[in-house]
């Protein structure tokens, strides 16, 4: 392929290649075992570093690697780069000195915001506020950002349940020592299959892979199965419509069941398409159903579009697919949006201050870059650009299924928030391992899911080149 | 003063004070009741913001306003800034043109970090590892490196009580389920007074003021007091001594029946100088005993240096003061370092990849930013410079506090990391209020204690300056 051979004096064993995590804890162990270099094996997590970039060389969709390889990138830092590697618009940004003091100074931004910061917050995030939608709170990262969401749904629920009245003395002292009624005894319903983050409270509602959660503490939440759609589904339409009843019964079941063990379901989070977990959809009816059911119990429904969101399904939050007026009582991002946070209806507002709060409460120069990067969005059409790239691709992986009935299975997606499962999870690995060595970056999720997730610049030349050579490695697996 | 009016049509009430937290609920909720502007009422925290700020304009040890007004800040964004406002040499850094792609380019830091990280690790944080420690793992903010943290303690615990054997196949299908023995009923042991951040498992350790912990779900994890120390402490030797005996003896108990409880303490986590809390101190003797009973019972130590790392007690590290070298586990940082993250033996080092992991990692650009701050503290001695202004500081505190007995009281602190308490709640507001309006900014601690968390860059004749104004708003309250 005319690639140079990749000098990795720091990498890991061959084994290694973004975004592939072995559901089985043992599996991990068995694929990671060359020593790294010296000064990273001082770094705590050296040994899952793929390989060194030069992010100064990588423009758009394509990532340079230490060696000057150039590859194709869909899958752009787990989903994270917005309008692909060193954006014009974010470069000129960097050159307006009157940008650098954004930089060199990070505020305690709950307290002493910049002067602009009113009007970037209206440039940026309150330009793309979610539908009921009008409060928005900035946050560091994902985690963090589900973490004061689920917070803020549990400070609603206990005033409701207080009749909006003063907490007692009891909820005051209790509080201090961690015991109810102060620190109630509340929960979240998440769904399996389900990735929050990994904070303790995130970790708590995820439930996608061993890896994540093992010997770590956690809550006695609710956790309901997820649909697991059968494809194509214009073939399974009463089968899928039957299985997402079941999982719509069990959630109100698991809510009527908590409430009776004492832990009443504060709020119900979920992810519109559950990415780490496998790239699980479910129907825009599953959605509005769930969201009643929320609303009947007196649960908050936070929709978590950490990975979905910022324009990747072809609308720029996932839950707009649902055609809903009022989709969310909150809605988390991060990743794309290059700063953390949520909206959220004013129901959910907390009723004093300093109940959410953080030193940096985010970051006012992502703020920066997130109002350029909406520009762009505006200005190049990219949600159009993503709807159209995204059914080239999917057409693409649709033939190729028919062509591969043996290897490949369920190509689904929206916009190019697209994923393939694979015949099993060697395969899978050899897959994404034979596509980078032809200059092709892909990532993993689920149990044996290749999931697509370029950045909203990747256009429908792009996915051809992509497919030729993803039809070539799979060519040479047959 | 000469002072300009604050033009502030964005602030709320004039009880609004950077770094007032009431201890008591209804005590926060009376002193913010003016309605924020327009654009600020679709903030989720705006009722908190105390002024404007031009960063673009402030400078050292000098935080201008949007009206212009400049002054002498002695709070530093909640004790975040570490070498003052826009120091040139951290302007310089932005102007070189290899430096805009790590900022335009926010990598996977964990899979995909960029070829220059090891060069910049090596240069700055392992340039200021702890006695004992060569790993270092970054993260985004102070919470999710405690979060991490915890983590970390929990996993090693584990691996321990299994002997480093697999995980069992139980153990592997109950944590997806949030349940034991996968997700084990393991707790960590803080102390009254605490604060380690606001995400749920630090919350859970986080014991400084209701308006953090109310309404939120926590832990039945063990909570030792603290040593509440009486000032000066030279005429109270033998009773402090007690009193640190006191607090250890109960860790000791708390322990013990936690285990007996099932619910065995993985790790001991402490702040150097309990912070949020009220500046509370103990002494090296205090924290030598509770790094060996942590030892003796085969608990993880775990120093969080959030607010007491980077140089503010005179030594890098706060806990260098203790003269150990084995002084703990893991050590976390997050603040004047302006990345998070935390240090760790290799003991504590987790068995598998992906078990600590996120998307972003941390931040290199924050990195790049940390590098040349080292660098700007070695060049310019400023941990003797803080070792000076805190002596003079102290000792201006001392005077003043002889002046006013009624009103000031248990001066204390190390380095330029101070604090004085203050007879009352409402005096403590009034002084600082005061002293902003004649241009000194100061931050509130605890139930009714001021704390000084100036940069590094503050200098002998700045304790000089703040004293005197300090001096004129005592005799004025007299």
């Amino acid at each position: 392929s005319g690639r140079r051979s990749l000098r990795r004096p720091f990498a890991t064993s061959s084994g290694a290649c973004p975004g592939i995590v072995g559901r089985s804890y043992r599996h991990v162990e068995a694929t990671h075992t060359t020593e790294p270099h010296f000064v990273l094996r001082t770094l705590h997590q050296s040994w899952i570093i793929n390989f060194f970039c030069n992010y100064e060389e990588s423009r758009g969709n394509y990532l340079v690697d230490v060696d000057g390889n150039r590859m194709l990138d869909l899958y752009t830092q787990i989903s994270s780069i917005p309008i692909g590697y060193n954006h014009p618009a974010l470069l000129k940004l960097m050159t307006n000195p009157h940008n650098l003091s954004t930089f060199v100074n990070r505020p305690a931004l709950g307290i002493l915001p910049p002067e602009n910061f009113p009007d970037k917050i209206s440039e940026s995030l309150l330009s793309v506020a979610p539908s009921g939608m009008s409060r928005v709170q900035t946050m560091a990262c994902g985690s963090c950002s589900n973490e004061n969401a689920f917070k803020s749904m549990f400070i609603w629920y206990r005033n409701k349940e207080r009749g909006q009245t003063a907490p007692s003395d009891q909820d005051l002292s209790t509080c201090m020592v961690n015991q109810a009624p102060g620190c109630p005894d509340l929960s979240i319903l998440s769904f399996m299959g389900s990735f929050h983050g990994r904070t303790m409270g995130c970790l708590a509602t995820t439930h996608s892979k061993v890896i994540h959660k093992l010997d770590i503490p956690s809550f006695d939440w609710p956790i309901a199965p997820f649909p697991r759609l059968q494809y194509p589904l214009e073939e399974f339409t009463r089968e899928n419509a039957q299985e997402e009843s079941r999982c719509l019964e069990e959630v109100e079941d698991l809510i009527v069941k908590w409430r009776q063990k004492g832990k009443p379901v504060a709020g119900i989070v979920v992810e519109p398409i559950q990415a780490e977990g496998g790239d699980n959809h479910a129907s825009p009816d599953f959605f509005r159903s769930l969201r009643n059911i929320a609303r009947k119990h007196g649960s908050a429904f936070h929709v978590d579009e950490v990975q979905t969101g910022g324009g990747t399904t072809g609308k720029f939050w996932a839950h707009e697919h649902w055609g809903m007026d009022d989709p969310a009582d909150i809605v988390s991002f991060s990743k794309k949006l290059l700063t953390g946070g949520y909206f959220q209806r004013d129901e959910l507002q907390p009723d004093k201050p300093y109940r959410i709060f953080n030193t940096w409460m985010g970051d006012p120069s992502k703020n920066l870059f997130l109002a350029e990067v909406l520009n762009v969005i505006h200005r190049e059409n990219l949600l159009e650009e993503v709807t159209r790239s995204g059914k080239a691709l999917l057409k693409g992986l649709y033939e190729l299924q028919g062509q591969y009935p043996n290897i490949l299975s369920r190509a689904r997606g929206q916009g190019t928030f697209c994923a393939v499962d694979i015949c099993d999870d060697e395969t899978r690995n050899s897959i994404m391992l034979k596509a980078r060595d032809k200059g092709v970056i892909l990532g993993g999720c689920g149990d044996r899911s290749i999931r697509f997730r370029p950045a909203l610049v990747f256009k429908e030349y792009h996915v051809h080149i992509f497919l030729n050579i993803f039809s070539d490695v799979l060519a040479q697996l047959k």
